[in-house]
C-alpha cells in the first residue's frame, strides 16, 4: 500500500523557548511524530521559530557591538541559524524515538528559503511582533534604522512584515527525500524569506507565517494531508467570546463561511484555517488541526478539527 | 556519459571571518564551484567553520549570561547553527553564479552529524584551538568548567579534542541528492560531532577536522574524486624549512613516504594528505589539492598536487 504523505506543522508548544526547554519539548514532540510514522505516514515536518530566532537575533546583534569587522546579522541569516538549531534537536529526538520503537528511517533537516513578493501589501503594514521588549531609547534606535516598532506592555517590540509565501526554493530536494520515504524537516520558521532579484535571492526583513508555508509545501509536494499540531485539541468558533464551540468535521465551504464571519483569531487560528482551505482547494485530501498529544488520534480521524 | 562525482572541501580562505567577509568570499568561491559544475562534475560541498562557530559560541554564551532560563549553548548546537549560516551563503552564491551561466540546478544544505569514538585518543590530548583570545580570569573560568586552554600570544585560547570521524548520520539523504544530480552542501565544519549512546546521539565537545570528514564522505558516497581547495596551488615538501618544493603528481606510496618523513604541517596540510590517502586506498580514483582560483585547472589535471 502506498503510504500517506503528510506535512506536519509544529507550533511554539512543540519547541518551547529556551535551550533546555527546546531539548525537553522536542522529546515529547518526537513521540507524537513517531506515532504518525508508526501509523504508516511519510512525513515532512515544518516548525515555527519565533523565540529561537529572537534569541539568535539578539545574541548576534549584541556580539557585533563589541567585535570589529562584524555587522548586524540580517533576519535571513538569523533564520538560517535557527533552522540549523531547531532542526538539530527535532531530528535527533525523532531519530531516538523511532529507534526505540525499532524503526530505522533517515531523518534530516534541509535549509529552506521561500520567496515573497516585494509588492505584498504586508510590507506596508508590518504586523508580526518579534524579539524582546525594548526600552524607549532602543525603540527609537530601531525606528531610526528604518525598522518598525509597536507599543506593548512594558515598552516596545519590533514588528516586521508577514508576507505570503510564494516559491519554495529547495522544493526538489524535499520532494526527492519524501518520495524516497525519508523524513525531512524543512521550511523552519516559515522558511528563510527572500526576494528574487534577477538571479539573486536577497534576504527579506520579514517573517513568513509557518502555517501558510506548511499549506503551500503540502500543496507543492502533492501531499495527501496537512496536519497542524498546536496547543488545543479543536479549533473553536467564537474563540474570543468565552463560549467556545469546538469544531469537529467540516467542509471547505463551512470553513470559508466561518472565516468570513471573523470566527478565528488573527495570527494564531486564522492562518491555520487559511492554509488548510488553500491546500484542500488545490488538491489536498484532508487537513487536521489538533493538539500535539492527540496527533495519532487526529491522524486516525478520531479527534481534532478535520476539514475535508 | 556518467558525470564524475566529486566531494569538494572548502577551507577558511573560501569563507572569510566576519559576516561581510563571508558574503564576499562565498561569491568568489561560487565561481570556482560553478567552474567544476560547468566542466561536468556532480559535486558535494563540505566546508570549515572555525571563525563562524567561534562567533556563534561567543555570542550565545554572552547572551545566556543576561537572560534567565537560558544555558550555555553546547558546541554541537553552535555547530548546527553555523551549518545553517554558512550553507545559506554558499548555496545562494552558487545558485546565482550557476543561473548567470544558464545552469539550473537545485543547491541545498543538509544538516550533518558525524559520530566520534568516545575512546578516541584525541579526547585525552585536546589539540584544536577554538574561539577568541581569553584573559587570565576567563581562562581560569574555562578550566574550572572542565574545559582545556592553551597559552597563546596575548593570553589563552580554548582547545578541544579533534577526534576522527566515524559514521555520517545523514549519509542516505546526501547520497540520494547526489545521485539525483542535485548539488548538496553537507558536513559543514567537519559535521556536528556526536557520541552514539544507545539510541541517543549526544553532542560531543569536540571538533572534527573537515578534511578528514571530506575524505570519509567521498569514500562513503563512492565518489570518483576528492578535491580540497585551499590557499596554495600546490602542497610543498619541507614546507617549514623555507625551501619549499611544490608537489605535482604523486602516488599513494609516495604520499605515505612523505608523511612518514614529517614533511607536512600538522593541523593544516597533513590532514589533507591523510584524507586523500585514506580515500584513495578505499577505492577513490584521484585526490586533488589546489587553490580555490585554480579549481578548474586542477579538475582538468593541469595544476595542483594530484595523488592517484
Amino acid at each position: 500500500m502506498q503510504k500517506k504523505k503528510i506535512v506536519v506543522a509544529l507550533g511554539h508548544r512543540a519547541l518551547g523557548n529556551t535551550l533546555p526547554e527546546q531539548k525537553a519539548a522536542t522529546q515529547r514532540t518526537a513521540r507524537a511524530l513517531a506515532d504518525l510514522v508508526e501509523a504508516g505516514a511519510n512525513i515532512v515536518i515544518t516548525h515555527s521559530n519565533a523565540p529561537q530566532v529572537g534569541m539568535i537575533h539578539t545574541a548576534m546583534n549584541e556580539f557585533q557591538k563589541t567585535h570589529t569587522g562584524y555587522t548586524v546579522a540580517p533576519m535571513s541569516v538569523c533564520s538560517a541559524m535557527s533552522q540549523g538549531y531547531i532542526g538539530y534537536d527535532i531530528q535527533n529526538s525523532l531519530r531516538t524515538e523511532l529507534l526505540r520503537r525499532g524503526i530505522y528511517k533517515t531523518v534530516s533537516t534541509i535549509l529552506t528559503q521561500v520567496t515573497v513578493d516585494p509588492y505584498d501589501e504586508a510590507f506596508h503594514q508590518p504586523s508580526k511582533i518579534i524579539g524582546r521588549v525594548l526600552n524607549k531609547e532602543e525603540a527609537e534606535a530601531e525606528e531610526a534604522k528604518g525598522n518598525y516598532v509597536t507599543p506593548v506592555e512594558g515598552g516596545w517590540r519590533r514588528i516586521v512584515a508577514a508576507p505570503k509565501p510564494r516559491d519554495i526554493i529547495e522544493l526538489d530536494a524535499i520532494q526527492l527525500m519524501l518520495d524516497a520515504g525519508q523524513i525531512v524537516i524543512a521550511g523552519g520558521g516559515g522558511g528563510i524569506p527572500v526576494l528574487e532579484q534577477g538571479e539573486v535571492l536577497k534576504g527579506a526583513s520579514a517573517v513568513i507565517e509557518k502555517d501558510l508555508l506548511s499549506g503551500l509545501l503540502a500543496e507543492e509536494l502533492h501531499a495527501d494531508e496537512l496536519m497542524i499540531l498546536t496547543s488545543v485539541e479543536h479549533v473553536s468558533l467564537s474563540y474570543q467570546s468565552g463560549e467556545a464551540t469546538p469544531l469537529g468535521r467540516l467542509t471547505v465551504a463551512e470553513a470559508e463561511q466561518y472565516m468570513e464571519q471573523g470566527q478565528f483569531e488573527k495570527g494564531t487560528m486564522l492562518p491555520k484555517i487559511e492554509a488548510s482551505v488553500s491546500f484542500l482547494k488545490k488538491g489536498g485530501k484532508r487537513a487536521v488541526i489538533t493538539s500535539i498529544d492527540k496527533a495519532r488520534e487526529g491522524y486516525l480521524g478520531r479527534t481534532g478539527t478535520i476539514i475535508e
